[in-house]
């Protein structure tokens, strides 16, 4: 790439890159949504998850800790208040956890990451070592999937009502939150990306940064398929599902 | 594990890791030793493991910053030696990429890394990650598969040898060299590690690292196995076949 986009073209060339690589087109998501993924594939998929749900206040503070400008900071520092809350049993992971213990997935199962696909770990911690490697403006691309979860999640959540008898309104509180949590923040983070990046290379930089966030979630569900769908080649020590 | 293990001892639960985790057991390696691929998935292989190959010195270059002792940096840069030769075209990354010339490879196509895909990334920078942020002790663990190589080297050459008409022992060169490299190497870290690990935590610590790598060598297989055997789910512009 050598011209320089306006920031209108630099914003289309990334929704660009959800249309080709978001994880919603993943054959993993359609199954979970149309109602074709079993009780135990579902575990599976929301105990890998729950790694990512984990590491994501860590991914934001290891930002929060690169941005010198306190404004940026207020601003950032709200995404680990979503996730951690304010006390003991609020925020972000710990609604995760409402999900998987309504899946009856013991708690101390799942945070201890004993049944977690080593693949899940490798592309998770990938994401955080991204953000404290690459420059800010890199890092802070890496967040704009964002821009396109609402769409996702609005799906999902329609789907597994409908599909599944074992989850409900509650148990899938999570998305109910991100829908308005989302759209916030990728708003910010288009707004700073579009305004920083300022030369081709930097522009580059950043389509690059949201297609290797893509490829982070990808993974996750090429892992997730792999092991519980087709071939069901389980990993020595990964969560076994007993099935019916 | 709470008790403290012998030297002898703590080298048999290593051993043990090896019998049970190494990816000699995964199933992509028997179908390529067997001569069960065809020449495109043989070409993902090699592909694929390119980026093992040339991030091994990276990661032993981490490992030689953190010695603060002369004699251990004496023998670990050895090993980078190995990798990068003292001239152009030696050393293993060299031999590797004539094993990708020969298997018809563009050699700019398998440096650029368009066609990896994205686990294999994930998988090797976590091992390069796990050796800057872990211990000395549990990153000198890690390289502990090389115990296990000679065995499936040996396998592989044969393997390969008699199964396939487009490999050759010039083209598997690589392998050559590390049947001698590779057992000192492990001898050397395998004595550092049962001298240096003298509590039962340390002991715990090394069997992970050593399990830790294990991971990292079948993830691998698992991703190559997933885009190119079953049930060939490609990744958005990674490397395309072109069978026969």
């Amino acid at each position: 790439m050598t011209t320089l986009l306006s920031p209108e073209e630099l914003e289309a060339r990334l929704r660009d890159v959800g249309t080709r690589r978001y994880h919603s087109l993943h054959p993993f998501h359609k199954l979970l949504h149309n109602g074709e993924l079993s009780f135990a594939q579902v575990q599976a998929w929301a105990l890998n998850r729950y790694y990512y749900q984990a590491m994501i206040p860590v991914k934001d503070s290891a930002i929060l800790a690169r941005m010198e400008e306190p404004e940026l900071r207020r601003v950032w520092r709200q995404r680990i208040v979503d996730h951690d809350g304010d006390h003991e049993g609020e925020g972000g992971i710990a609604r995760w956890l409402v999900l998987t213990d309504s899946l009856g997935l013991h708690r101390h199962y799942v945070t201890s990451l004993d049944g977690l696909l080593p693949a899940t770990k490798f592309a998770v911690d990938a994401y955080v070592h991204f953000v404290r490697e690459k420059s800010l403006l890199e890092a802070i691309a890496s967040s704009l999937t964002e821009m396109f979860s609402p769409g996702i999640i609005g799906e999902r959540v329609a789907g597994m009502l409908k599909n599944y008898d074992f989850v409900s309104r509650d148990t899938l509180a999570y998305f109910d939150k991100r829908l308005t949590q989302a759209p916030r923040d990728a708003d910010f983070a288009l707004d700073y990306v579009k305004q920083h990046a300022r030369t081709p290379e930097q522009q580059e930089q950043v389509i690059r940064a949201l297609e290797f966030k893509c490829n982070v979630l990808w993974v996750q569900l090429d892992a997730l398929y792999f092991a519980y769908v087709d071939p069901k080649m389980a990993y020595p020590g990964a969560f076994v599902p007993k099935e019916g």
